[in-house]
């Protein structure tokens, strides 16, 4: 029998070993390779020889494994040139994986992976090879286009919607409260702070405004809106996205320093930092505070959502019987089947028509001020984020289990 | 029968509003006050009237009220005058109490809470007053004086231990990883940052260096630090607590003061920013990431310790058998009676004890060059870590009920 490889390539999120253990479970279950092969550090590892076996490990480790946040094979940045500059890597990557008869590969990964992937199915099937090249999707910012949405965001999403609630409630317990900024990632899309819309107290979203990069930042509208709702509450609660741009498409993020400390270091803030510095300089209220959540919304695997990591693992399952089916050079894609209840079903993207494309959030799911997003918008991603893990313990906290420590 | 009220102070912790429940439970178990009243806000809403009936709340709200972040009664930092400068607002708090036929008012706080609560109990006895005056201790900096740790604190540490390890896990994937450092709160004292000891892979801690303001940071011994460890591993994890001092006592991050609270705290932040600055000025390297945990660390429920939760619970518990017992101008205090099993019990200590009282890290559990904490740090925190919340879930998100809203 021949083999199979795995490997995760760009940022990480909390669900993406669960899709290297679907793909694991099931080859366990149809035995259509001998061997699932990791390659650690994506592309660049693989290039290295850096490669275990993962049929070898215990099942026990796979299951931990499975809920690890962070890509527990490594990650890479790794850009493969264009076939018609130079042949040498693809020829060097297809060498070692004939070495290893390995008959499929699979890439777990966002828009760059893709594109990878789709380079290397067209040079494979060009040169007669038999490797099936298949890509699993996988990033919080649920940019990808024709799929759903993405395995990683729900949890995000998930981690999002419940730090925007507890922060809400803790920044709101004196008499005079101040303004409160809640910075998601997503340097090009609002997804994740869209997903702010589902942190709801007494069933009404806890965030007055959310800014999205898809709508325009206009510092006069902005500040419009805070001060006329912080004269009729006394309260703000802000969430907005790293990404947000001007009308002449720069980002706010890159327009900021906003103070120098004592050795003449400049202090560089988010936008988060930006739109408080806005406030106070417009002299709304002296209490306003920004927090960046920062890393966390793509590692808080005690915060993910059990959807989200069983789409993760279904995509890894489903990409096996693919590859065995002889495909190549896809994408494997999420649809929606139904909202209420929620199901879901896969399909397969041609590679090539994922990369190097965005999502955007829809421009009819952003309300008519563009300050904040519809309930259809809600209605999408409430069923995304049902369920918390339960994670093994050791000593008191959650036990981790990578392949590159 | 006569009745009793409760109320909270100060900021946050996850665990605050359960020291109210485990008071209103003791009540209906033991029945000896008719009403449990709940202050709006602290001192400051009582001298408003602003007080509700908690025995009218329904149980289910109780319960769900129980695994709420934020102080559900909402809070104040309202510092009254000196009984010598003022009786005013001291004879107007009486007879609300008075005429509500008060006999035990429990204030839940730090150290201006027990100021408070020892201020109070004084003048009511010398008044001749049968009021008791008991506080239940709250603080996630761990920072009170003779309980061996403050409710609050082991939440706020299971946060930080989870989150440093996610976090490492996600700076970790590359073959070419960086610097990331976690800045924690702790204005006066290294609690929290030590608490980082806790997060471990293969039972080693991952943080390579805690930084704590017990000890005055030096520029050079960083530098050095970080350099050596970089060369060793390519990567490096820091934390460091946001109270971090020079050798003439100078806050690193008092260049970002924002503001001064009305007990004359600066509000402080920034720390790790700075430290990432010097990083990049010794040009270590450029890879240097900081994430500043902000106050997800005090009311992330979802992320809380149940040994925590269950320990607020029993304090406000006991607080309700001490008032019952006679007992005025006191603080309940937990004494660790075992570490394995970890086993506690409560006593009272004399709230003025408390009040403005600091307890600092001890010297003896930070490592030699200042960098680091032992291993008997690591088997205090250890217990108090103990279980995470089943939080109730209202369409996927965590349903929280304060009071405030």
């Amino acid at each position: 029998m021949p083999n199979c490889i795995i490997a995760q390539s760009g940022g990480p999120t909390s669900v993406i070993n669960s899709s290297v253990v679907g793909l694991i479970r099931a080859n366990e279950e149809f035995k259509i390779f001998d061997k699932v092969y990791g390659g650690l550090n994506g592309i660049e590892g693989i290039l290295n020889k850096n490669i275990i076996d993962l049929s070898q490990i215990s099942s026990e480790d796979i299951d931990t494994f499975r809920l690890t946040p962070s890509s527990g094979l490594g990650s890479c940045r790794y850009k493969m040139k264009n076939i018609e500059e130079s042949t040498e890597e693809y020829d060097r990557l297809l060498d070692i994986l004939k070495s290893l008869d390995i008959k499929a590969f699979f890439y777990v990964g966002g828009n760059d992976s893709m594109d990878t992937t789709a380079k290397l199915g067209k040079y494979a099937k060009e040169n007669g090879l038999d490797i099936n090249f298949i890509g699993i999707p996988k990033t919080i910012d649920n940019d990808l286009m024709y799929t759903d949405h993405t395995p990683g965001f729900g949890s995000a999403a998930n981690f999002i919607s419940t730090a925007v609630l507890e922060t809400y409630l803790d920044s709101s317990v004196y008499i005079n409260n101040g303004i409160f900024i809640v910075e998601t990632m997503g340097r090009d899309t609002g997804w994740l702070a869209a997903s702010a819309c589902t942190a709801r107290y007494n069933g009404k979203p806890v965030a007055d405004f959310i800014y999205l990069p898809e709508k325009a930042f206009n510092v006069e509208d902005f500040l419009c809106d805070v001060r006329a709702k912080f004269k009729e509450q006394n309260q703000v609660f802000i969430v907005a996205s790293e990404g947000l741009k001007t009308e002449d498409g720069r980002f706010l993020s890159e327009m900021n320093v906003i103070s120098q400390d004592n050795f003449g270091h400049s202090q560089l803030g988010g936008v988060g930092q930006h739109l408080r510095q806005l406030i106070l300089d417009a002299g709304i209220t002296t209490r306003v505070k920004a927090l960046e959540l920062g890393v966390l919304q793509r590692c808080a695997m005690h915060c993910a959502s059990q959807i989200d990591i069983d789409e993760a693992f279904n995509a890894g399952y489903e990409a096996l019987k693919y590859a065995a089916d002889g495909h190549n050079g896809y994408m494997v894609a999420i649809k929606r089947e139904s909202n209420s209840p929620y199901s879901t079903s896969f399909f397969l993207v041609e590679a090539n028509k994922i990369a190097n494309n965005v999502k955007y959030f829809p421009k009819e799911w952003i309300n008519e001020k563009g300050n904040g997003v519809t309930e259809e918008a809600y209605e999408y991603f409430m069923p995304l984020l049902n369920g918390v893990p339960t994670l093994y313990r050791t000593n008191n906290v959650p036990q981790y289990k990578v392949f590159t420590k």
